[in-house]
Protein backbone atom coordinates (compact mmCIF):
# COMPACT_ATOMS: atom_id res chain seq x y z
CA UNK A 1 0.00 0.00 0.00
CA UNK A 2 1.94 3.60 -0.99
CA UNK A 3 2.01 5.92 1.72
CA UNK A 4 0.62 9.08 0.72
CA UNK A 5 -0.28 12.62 2.03
CA UNK A 6 -3.97 11.57 1.95
CA UNK A 7 -3.11 8.78 4.44
CA UNK A 8 -1.32 11.09 6.87
CA UNK A 9 -3.61 14.05 7.15
CA UNK A 10 -7.08 12.75 6.58
CA UNK A 11 -7.47 9.91 9.20
CA UNK A 12 -4.56 11.52 11.82
CA UNK A 13 -7.06 14.69 11.81
CA UNK A 14 -10.49 12.63 12.02
CA UNK A 15 -9.13 10.40 14.80
CA UNK A 16 -7.96 13.24 16.87
CA UNK A 17 -10.98 15.30 15.82
CA UNK A 18 -13.40 12.74 17.57
CA UNK A 19 -11.11 12.00 20.11
CA UNK A 20 -11.53 16.08 21.08
CA UNK A 21 -15.32 14.97 21.21
CA UNK A 22 -14.91 12.62 23.92
CA UNK A 23 -12.72 14.70 25.86
CA UNK A 24 -14.95 17.39 25.76
CA UNK A 25 -18.08 14.83 26.99
CA UNK A 26 -16.36 13.59 29.70
CA UNK A 27 -15.27 17.40 30.63
CA UNK A 28 -19.12 18.25 30.54
CA UNK A 29 -20.61 15.29 32.77
CA UNK A 30 -17.48 16.32 35.44
CA UNK A 31 -18.38 19.92 35.30
CA UNK A 32 -21.83 18.97 35.41
CA UNK A 33 -21.26 16.65 38.09
CA UNK A 34 -19.79 19.56 40.46
CA UNK A 35 -22.03 21.48 39.21
CA UNK A 36 -19.78 24.05 37.71
CA UNK A 37 -21.28 26.30 35.00
CA UNK A 38 -20.04 24.99 31.13
CA UNK A 39 -18.70 28.46 30.49
CA UNK A 40 -16.56 27.78 33.00
CA UNK A 41 -14.41 25.25 31.56
CA UNK A 42 -14.91 26.54 28.20
CA UNK A 43 -13.42 29.81 29.22
CA UNK A 44 -10.46 27.70 31.04
CA UNK A 45 -6.76 28.33 30.14
CA UNK A 46 -3.46 27.45 31.16
CA UNK A 47 -2.15 30.69 30.65
CA UNK A 48 -3.47 34.46 31.24
CA UNK A 49 -2.19 34.91 27.23
CA UNK A 50 -2.97 31.59 25.84
CA UNK A 51 -6.29 30.43 24.23
CA UNK A 52 -9.02 28.99 25.92
CA UNK A 53 -10.55 25.93 25.76
CA UNK A 54 -12.92 26.89 23.52
CA UNK A 55 -10.67 28.87 21.64
CA UNK A 56 -8.36 25.69 21.03
CA UNK A 57 -11.50 23.60 19.54
CA UNK A 58 -11.93 25.86 16.74
CA UNK A 59 -8.16 26.08 16.21
CA UNK A 60 -7.51 22.72 16.05
CA UNK A 61 -10.65 21.93 13.70
CA UNK A 62 -9.59 25.51 11.75
CA UNK A 63 -5.71 23.46 11.47
CA UNK A 64 -7.30 20.64 10.08
CA UNK A 65 -10.11 22.02 7.43
CA UNK A 66 -7.68 24.72 6.27
CA UNK A 67 -4.30 22.65 5.69
CA UNK A 68 -6.52 19.76 3.78
CA UNK A 69 -8.45 22.16 2.21
CA UNK A 70 -5.08 23.78 0.41
CA UNK A 71 -3.49 20.32 -0.29
CA UNK A 72 -6.65 19.65 -2.27
CA UNK A 73 -6.27 23.19 -3.87
CA UNK A 74 -9.64 24.05 -2.91
CA UNK A 75 -10.29 27.33 -0.62
CA UNK A 76 -11.29 26.56 2.87
CA UNK A 77 -14.37 27.34 3.77
CA UNK A 78 -14.73 30.36 6.32
CA UNK A 79 -16.38 28.56 9.65
CA UNK A 80 -17.58 31.75 11.98
CA UNK A 81 -16.31 31.40 15.57
CA UNK A 82 -19.58 32.31 16.97
CA UNK A 83 -19.75 29.32 19.51
CA UNK A 84 -20.84 29.19 22.73
CA UNK A 85 -22.28 26.21 24.14
CA UNK A 86 -20.46 22.85 24.64
CA UNK A 87 -22.71 21.49 21.76
CA UNK A 88 -22.04 24.07 19.43
CA UNK A 89 -18.26 23.17 20.24
CA UNK A 90 -19.00 19.81 19.15
CA UNK A 91 -20.74 20.79 16.02
CA UNK A 92 -18.04 22.22 15.40
CA UNK A 93 -16.00 19.89 15.37
CA UNK A 94 -18.71 17.55 13.48
CA UNK A 95 -18.76 19.79 10.76
CA UNK A 96 -15.00 19.74 10.30
CA UNK A 97 -14.94 16.29 10.14
CA UNK A 98 -17.54 15.94 7.54
CA UNK A 99 -15.69 18.47 5.48
CA UNK A 100 -13.12 16.48 5.34
CA UNK A 101 -14.60 13.45 3.81
CA UNK A 102 -15.57 15.79 1.29
CA UNK A 103 -11.94 16.50 -0.12
CA UNK A 104 -10.33 15.33 -3.34
CA UNK A 105 -7.68 12.35 -2.19
CA UNK A 106 -5.95 12.23 -5.10
CA UNK A 107 -5.61 16.00 -5.28
CA UNK A 108 -4.09 15.82 -1.92
CA UNK A 109 -1.84 12.97 -2.74
CA UNK A 110 -0.76 15.08 -5.69
CA UNK A 111 0.32 18.19 -3.89
CA UNK A 112 3.75 17.19 -2.23
CA UNK A 113 4.82 18.90 -4.61
CA UNK A 114 3.54 21.57 -5.08
CA UNK A 115 3.85 25.54 -3.35
CA UNK A 116 1.49 26.03 -1.19
CA UNK A 117 0.51 29.57 0.03
CA UNK A 118 -1.32 30.72 2.67
CA UNK A 119 -2.13 33.89 5.32
CA UNK A 120 0.21 34.09 8.25
CA UNK A 121 -0.58 36.72 10.66
CA UNK A 122 -0.24 39.50 8.92
CA UNK A 123 1.76 38.25 5.91
CA UNK A 124 1.60 35.28 4.17
CA UNK A 125 3.78 32.09 3.75
CA UNK A 126 4.63 29.53 1.45
CA UNK A 127 5.99 26.02 1.82
CA UNK A 128 6.08 23.13 -0.60
CA UNK A 129 2.89 20.72 0.13
CA UNK A 130 4.91 18.16 2.07
CA UNK A 131 6.62 20.73 4.09
CA UNK A 132 3.83 22.49 4.82
CA UNK A 133 1.90 18.79 5.79
CA UNK A 134 4.60 17.71 8.11
CA UNK A 135 5.98 21.08 9.42
CA UNK A 136 2.97 22.82 9.93
CA UNK A 137 -0.26 20.65 9.47
CA UNK A 138 0.38 18.40 12.07
CA UNK A 139 2.44 20.20 14.94
CA UNK A 140 -0.12 23.02 14.60
CA UNK A 141 -3.09 20.59 14.75
CA UNK A 142 -1.96 18.34 17.80
CA UNK A 143 -0.24 21.60 19.45
CA UNK A 144 -4.02 22.81 19.58
CA UNK A 145 -5.71 19.11 19.91
CA UNK A 146 -3.11 18.68 23.09
CA UNK A 147 -3.56 22.25 24.54
CA UNK A 148 -7.05 21.55 23.93
CA UNK A 149 -6.09 17.97 26.50
CA UNK A 150 -4.27 19.77 28.49
CA UNK A 151 -6.81 22.23 30.28
CA UNK A 152 -9.07 19.49 30.58
CA UNK A 153 -6.55 17.75 32.64
CA UNK A 154 -5.61 21.33 34.35
CA UNK A 155 -9.13 22.07 35.26
CA UNK A 156 -9.29 18.11 36.96
CA UNK A 157 -11.24 16.15 34.71
CA UNK A 158 -9.77 12.38 34.49
CA UNK A 159 -8.80 11.62 30.76
CA UNK A 160 -5.89 9.90 30.28
CA UNK A 161 -3.64 9.18 26.78
CA UNK A 162 -5.99 7.03 25.95
CA UNK A 163 -8.59 9.78 25.10
CA UNK A 164 -5.92 11.82 23.58
CA UNK A 165 -5.37 9.31 21.26
CA UNK A 166 -9.01 8.23 20.11
CA UNK A 167 -9.60 5.49 17.66
CA UNK A 168 -6.26 4.81 16.45
CA UNK A 169 -5.83 1.21 14.93
CA UNK A 170 -4.30 -0.67 17.33
CA UNK A 171 -4.00 -4.19 18.22
CA UNK A 172 -3.27 -5.04 21.90
CA UNK A 173 -1.40 -8.48 22.01
CA UNK B 1 10.71 13.70 -5.00
CA UNK B 2 8.93 10.68 -3.24
CA UNK B 3 7.00 11.02 -0.23
CA UNK B 4 8.13 8.86 2.39
CA UNK B 5 8.09 7.21 5.90
CA UNK B 6 11.39 8.74 6.68
CA UNK B 7 10.75 12.27 5.83
CA UNK B 8 7.36 12.36 7.39
CA UNK B 9 9.17 11.32 10.88
CA UNK B 10 13.24 12.07 11.42
CA UNK B 11 12.96 15.98 10.19
CA UNK B 12 10.15 16.18 12.03
CA UNK B 13 11.32 15.59 15.26
CA UNK B 14 15.00 17.19 14.47
CA UNK B 15 13.11 20.35 14.09
CA UNK B 16 10.55 19.67 17.20
CA UNK B 17 13.34 18.67 19.35
CA UNK B 18 16.13 21.49 18.46
CA UNK B 19 13.00 23.55 19.21
CA UNK B 20 12.18 22.26 22.53
CA UNK B 21 15.69 22.76 23.36
CA UNK B 22 15.50 26.73 22.68
CA UNK B 23 12.11 26.69 24.61
CA UNK B 24 14.05 25.39 27.81
CA UNK B 25 16.83 27.97 27.40
CA UNK B 26 14.40 30.83 26.96
CA UNK B 27 12.38 29.08 30.36
CA UNK B 28 16.08 28.67 32.07
CA UNK B 29 16.69 32.73 31.20
CA UNK B 30 13.37 33.50 32.78
CA UNK B 31 13.96 31.61 35.82
CA UNK B 32 17.42 32.69 36.53
CA UNK B 33 15.95 36.36 35.98
CA UNK B 34 13.44 35.98 38.62
CA UNK B 35 15.70 33.99 40.84
CA UNK B 36 13.92 31.00 40.77
CA UNK B 37 15.50 27.36 41.51
CA UNK B 38 15.79 25.50 37.93
CA UNK B 39 14.50 22.60 39.53
CA UNK B 40 11.35 24.30 40.26
CA UNK B 41 11.26 24.92 36.47
CA UNK B 42 11.90 21.46 35.79
CA UNK B 43 9.43 20.06 38.46
CA UNK B 44 6.32 22.13 37.10
CA UNK B 45 3.57 20.54 35.86
CA UNK B 46 -0.16 21.62 34.34
CA UNK B 47 -2.12 18.72 36.78
CA UNK B 48 -0.48 16.93 39.97
CA UNK B 49 -1.10 13.80 38.20
CA UNK B 50 0.72 14.85 34.91
CA UNK B 51 4.48 14.77 33.91
CA UNK B 52 6.95 17.45 35.20
CA UNK B 53 8.19 19.36 32.80
CA UNK B 54 11.78 17.60 33.00
CA UNK B 55 9.64 13.88 32.73
CA UNK B 56 7.79 15.50 29.37
CA UNK B 57 11.28 16.54 27.93
CA UNK B 58 12.67 12.64 28.36
CA UNK B 59 9.58 10.93 27.05
CA UNK B 60 9.69 13.56 24.10
CA UNK B 61 12.54 12.37 23.23
CA UNK B 62 11.20 8.38 23.98
CA UNK B 63 8.44 9.01 20.98
CA UNK B 64 11.07 10.02 18.94
CA UNK B 65 14.11 7.45 19.32
CA UNK B 66 12.28 4.45 20.14
CA UNK B 67 10.13 4.77 17.24
CA UNK B 68 12.00 5.42 15.01
CA UNK B 69 14.37 3.20 15.90
CA UNK B 70 11.58 0.03 15.39
CA UNK B 71 10.86 1.74 11.63
CA UNK B 72 14.21 1.41 11.09
CA UNK B 73 14.30 -2.27 11.99
CA UNK B 74 16.67 -2.12 15.35
CA UNK B 75 16.12 -2.79 19.21
CA UNK B 76 15.81 1.09 20.53
CA UNK B 77 19.08 2.08 22.71
CA UNK B 78 17.79 2.79 26.15
CA UNK B 79 18.66 5.99 27.78
CA UNK B 80 18.31 6.06 31.27
CA UNK B 81 16.55 8.60 32.72
CA UNK B 82 19.14 10.33 35.58
CA UNK B 83 19.00 13.74 34.54
CA UNK B 84 18.87 16.39 37.42
CA UNK B 85 20.42 19.65 35.52
CA UNK B 86 18.70 21.95 32.58
CA UNK B 87 22.03 21.01 30.98
CA UNK B 88 21.33 17.09 31.30
CA UNK B 89 18.00 17.46 30.02
CA UNK B 90 19.03 19.08 26.87
CA UNK B 91 21.95 16.42 26.38
CA UNK B 92 19.36 14.08 26.31
CA UNK B 93 17.71 15.85 23.54
CA UNK B 94 21.11 16.11 22.15
CA UNK B 95 21.83 12.41 21.93
CA UNK B 96 18.11 11.75 20.62
CA UNK B 97 18.86 13.86 17.75
CA UNK B 98 22.53 12.59 17.20
CA UNK B 99 20.82 8.64 17.31
CA UNK B 100 17.85 9.76 15.16
CA UNK B 101 20.94 10.73 12.00
CA UNK B 102 22.31 7.09 12.54
CA UNK B 103 19.81 5.42 11.30
CA UNK B 104 18.62 3.69 8.20
CA UNK B 105 16.47 5.62 6.33
CA UNK B 106 15.94 2.93 3.67
CA UNK B 107 14.79 0.81 6.54
CA UNK B 108 12.54 3.54 7.41
CA UNK B 109 11.02 4.04 4.11
CA UNK B 110 10.47 0.22 3.33
CA UNK B 111 8.59 -0.14 6.62
CA UNK B 112 4.93 0.81 5.55
CA UNK B 113 3.63 -2.27 5.70
CA UNK B 114 5.93 -4.10 8.11
CA UNK B 115 4.26 -5.11 11.35
CA UNK B 116 5.89 -3.03 14.43
CA UNK B 117 5.68 -4.57 17.62
CA UNK B 118 6.22 -2.53 21.16
CA UNK B 119 5.63 -2.19 24.29
CA UNK B 120 2.54 -0.39 25.87
CA UNK B 121 1.84 -0.22 29.51
CA UNK B 122 2.14 -3.98 30.86
CA UNK B 123 1.28 -5.23 27.69
CA UNK B 124 2.43 -4.61 23.71
CA UNK B 125 1.21 -2.76 21.24
CA UNK B 126 0.89 -4.06 17.39
CA UNK B 127 0.24 -1.49 14.13
CA UNK B 128 1.41 -1.31 10.27
CA UNK B 129 4.21 0.55 10.02
CA UNK B 130 2.34 3.65 8.56
CA UNK B 131 -0.60 3.28 11.02
CA UNK B 132 2.55 3.49 14.08
CA UNK B 133 3.95 6.43 12.56
CA UNK B 134 0.68 8.34 11.27
CA UNK B 135 -1.42 7.57 14.92
CA UNK B 136 0.88 6.56 17.70
CA UNK B 137 4.32 8.39 16.78
CA UNK B 138 3.71 11.51 15.82
CA UNK B 139 0.52 11.82 18.12
CA UNK B 140 2.46 11.41 21.20
CA UNK B 141 5.96 12.79 20.06
CA UNK B 142 3.71 16.05 19.80
CA UNK B 143 1.79 15.87 22.85
CA UNK B 144 4.70 15.58 24.67
CA UNK B 145 6.52 18.61 22.79
CA UNK B 146 3.31 20.54 23.30
CA UNK B 147 3.04 19.21 26.96
CA UNK B 148 6.74 20.46 27.88
CA UNK B 149 5.78 24.01 25.64
CA UNK B 150 2.42 24.23 27.51
CA UNK B 151 4.06 23.84 30.89
CA UNK B 152 6.68 26.65 30.31
CA UNK B 153 4.00 28.89 28.91
CA UNK B 154 2.23 27.84 32.54
CA UNK B 155 5.13 29.12 34.24
CA UNK B 156 5.10 32.52 33.30
CA UNK B 157 7.86 32.04 30.06
CA UNK B 158 6.88 34.41 27.40
CA UNK B 159 7.01 32.03 24.49
CA UNK B 160 4.97 31.67 20.98
CA UNK B 161 3.95 29.50 18.52
CA UNK B 162 7.00 30.09 16.63
CA UNK B 163 9.32 28.73 19.39
CA UNK B 164 7.25 26.00 19.85
CA UNK B 165 7.73 25.10 15.33
CA UNK B 166 11.20 25.86 15.26
CA UNK B 167 12.85 26.08 12.02
CA UNK B 168 10.76 24.67 9.61
CA UNK B 169 10.89 24.99 5.99
CA UNK B 170 8.97 28.53 5.67
CA UNK B 171 9.02 30.93 3.57
CA UNK B 172 7.21 34.24 4.60
CA UNK B 173 6.01 36.59 1.37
Amino acid sequence: MPFTMSKVSLPAFEIGLNALTAVLDKAAAYSAAKKIDPSVLLGWRLAPDMFSLGRQVQVACDQAKNGSARLAGIEPPKFDDTEVTLDQFKERIAKTVAFLKTLDVKAIDASSDREITFPLGQNRGQMKGCDYLNHFMLPNFYFHLTAAYAVVRNFGVDVGKRDFLGAIPLKRI
